[in-house]
């Protein structure tokens, strides 16, 4: 008997939206009391089902029903949210995830063929101290745990110092690695976050993987002169090259197939109404999920900063702030989330993720992954006016299920 | 008998420099305590002329020796600097016109033919209070005083009280203006404070007028969006729009024949790496000699920002900051000084200045005007490596000598 409600999906949404946000939005901002609160808020929601519930030595809570496998199937999803932030980004996931444990439950009588583990990441957004996808990649071992120990809030509180007020040894976080052990697939539904699917009028897609990213500080070192007395071709502008770089990304990203470049921000020095600019630094942010277009996006942008500098007269210099490889998810996965959707909806569509998400920690973890997304209204998020039609929240509980269903009993069929 | 001594003047130079300057530059600025030095230090070096010396109701400091006629011949410099500024900016103005005010005396027994004064504008350079030819706006009458009564230096001063300090009451800072009465002609000297004349290998030119100016701040209103999960066709990118300013006003600048544009600012919102960015403000500054022009180069540079935000599905809006008309010089006065400049070392150059002078003041008042320019090394000031060769200030002081007897003939012939 199937007893999966994806109503009392949204009504649970809405009552944590009560419980946990304010006027500007949700504020489960990791290590926070309100995060707390709905995690407690969490655990009793769940109090019914017979699960062995604990916090990994990240502060990652798992939720377990054991099945006849020790082979896991994973769902994760996240209760903390940005500041003033979306009432879905995150928590749809785990709450999704803990009504597919009720329909599995009810279905198997307690005893489901594969573990079903739900996980809740500890400060997947890094509000507080800059750095993302905290627990999940403490539990891949990602963490590169040197530059970590350094981060500070804007009150000076070291991460390690707030982890430990949290109840949590910041020298042993890495040891939440070996909750992967056993895994065999991992699930993350997930709002889009971004346009795509609102465009082609679709409530569900199938996710391919997470984009890499290569991002830069690149500076142009130009010529301070007097706006008034410099003829234009005497000028070393450093405005001037840097400007040419915003047109260029975009024929960039357009040669790249589905590639994204971003210029998101641009200082000048002295920057004052009477100066040619003498220093300009733009940031460029590039995204594409093959490895070698990115490479090639990147390759591409550094050679037209190289020539815009020397039409100009001006030097540029280029700085790494950031880079991840693309993690592409797993195929058959792919075509299991993909029909899970048309068999819910008709239609499916197939696209990268822009944004990061645990999925991608998890994904380099080496355990097989896919992400469902479900569309994003206004194409926004990590702002209290991000929504999603109530229908279509229903439908992505109803995929997501479908999906996990799929993924089990290929498990199943593997193990045989 | 013409005792004119350029060399005098480059060793007076070189005095003031020791007395009111430091490792970093000249520190001449208004109303501090190293000004009224140096202004000490002037009437010091004029203390064997038969001159009458008085400060007028602006604190301008006049210097006038008597002639056959009422009518007079003024030559216009100023003592004051920017904090760290150049040793010649201003001052050689001031003291050539000492070394005229010698050889005058001397060949004319001190009674030349019309009456010379030399004027020591106050705060020309409007370093404390933003505001630049004070002393000269408000002899000319164009001051906005409901303006000027409110601005205040980095403590908090007004300009007012820093005024009354100076024992100028600022209620009656206009009352200078009578001292403009009888003013037949107008001479000043000037370093170029740009790179025109060193790239011609020139050391001297004639000034055709001062640039009219047309300043804007101009913001282009997109909407932020992930920089991982916006299609590149999705986006309203104000920095985008705002960077195709760059190279347009090169574009409307060449057109224009010798105008010069220039975009010195730039500043972006949120400003983050991960976000297109919502709204891009940019400064622009436009110049020229003709006022047709001027506003041709503006019309142009405004359809372009509106072409650059329809094309990227953004807003944009223009806010004045400044203007200010072009002052174009006395023909008959260019003719004079070209020829002076000719006479001296052989070549001249007609060019218009960029920068605001205290003449462009006069001229607005009526007075017959002209300036001369010298070559300046690396086309730089405001700055402690400001710099003219001193055979080249000789040339300048001798060039000028000559315009300012030329100039003298001329009113003489005018009277008859």
């Amino acid at each position: 008997m199937n007893t999966l409600n994806p109503k009392r999906t949204v009504a649970e949404l809405k009552e944590l939206r009560a419980l946990t946000g304010d006027e500007n939005g949700a504020q489960r901002v990791a290590f926070t009391k309100t995060w707390l609160t709905a995690r407690a808020w969490l655990r009793e929601k769940v109090k019914n089902l017979p699960l062995e519930i604990h916090n990994d030595a990240a502060g990652n809570t798992w939720f377990t029903l054991r099945g006849e496998s020790e082979k896991c199937l994973l769902i994760g999803g996240h209760m903390d949210s940005v500041p003033d932030g979306g009432w879905l980004d995150g928590c749809l996931n785990v709450l999704a995830g803990v009504e597919i444990l009720r329909r599995i439950n009810s279905q198997y009588n307690g005893r489901p063929p594969v573990t079903i583990r739900l996980v809740d990441w500890a400060d997947e957004e890094g509000a507080r101290f800059g750095k993302s996808l905290f627990g999940s990649s403490a539990c891949s071992g990602n963490l590169n745990l040197d530059e970590a120990q350094n981060l500070k809030d804007k009150d000076g509180i070291t991460l390690p110092d707030a982890l430990k007020n949290a109840g949590i040894d910041f020298e042993r976080v890495k040891e939440s690695g070996k909750e992967l052990k056993n895994a065999a697939a991992y699930l993350e539904l997930h709002i889009e976050q971004g346009p795509v699917l609102l465009d082609l009028d679709l409530p569900l897609g199938a996710v391919l993987g997470t984009f890499g990213v290569e991002r830069y500080a690149i500076t142009f070192h130009g010529q301070a002169a007097h706006s008034g007395s410099t003829p234009m071709n005497r000028r070393k502008d450093a405005f001037l090259a840097a400007a040419k770089m915003s047109p260029e990304i975009y024929k960039i990203a357009g040669r790249s197939g589905n590639g994204v470049c971003t210029i998101g921000s641009c200082t000048t020095k002295p920057g004052i109404v009477t100066s040619v600019v003498e220093e300009c630094r733009i940031t460029l942010d590039q995204r594409h999920l093959d490895s070698a277009s990115l490479t090639q996006m990147l390759a591409e942008a550094k050679a037209a900063s190289e020539k815009f500098a020397s039409e100009g007269n001006v030097k540029v210099s280029w700085e790494r702030l950031w880079q991840i490889a693309p993690r592409p998810f797993n195929s058959d996965l792919i075509a299991m989330c993909d029909e899970a959707i048309r068999e819910t909806c008709g239609q499916s569509h197939k696209l990268p993720s822009g944004p990061l998400h645990d999925a991608a920690e998890v994904a380099a973890a080496g355990v097989l992954t896919v992400m469902m997304f479900v569309q994003s209204l206004h194409g926004i998020s990590h702002n209290k006016i991000e929504d999603t039609k109530e229908e279509h929240l229903e439908l992505c509980v109803t995929a997501f299920d479908k999906l996990a269903e799929k993924a089990m009993k290929w498990m199943v069929a593997k193990q045989r």
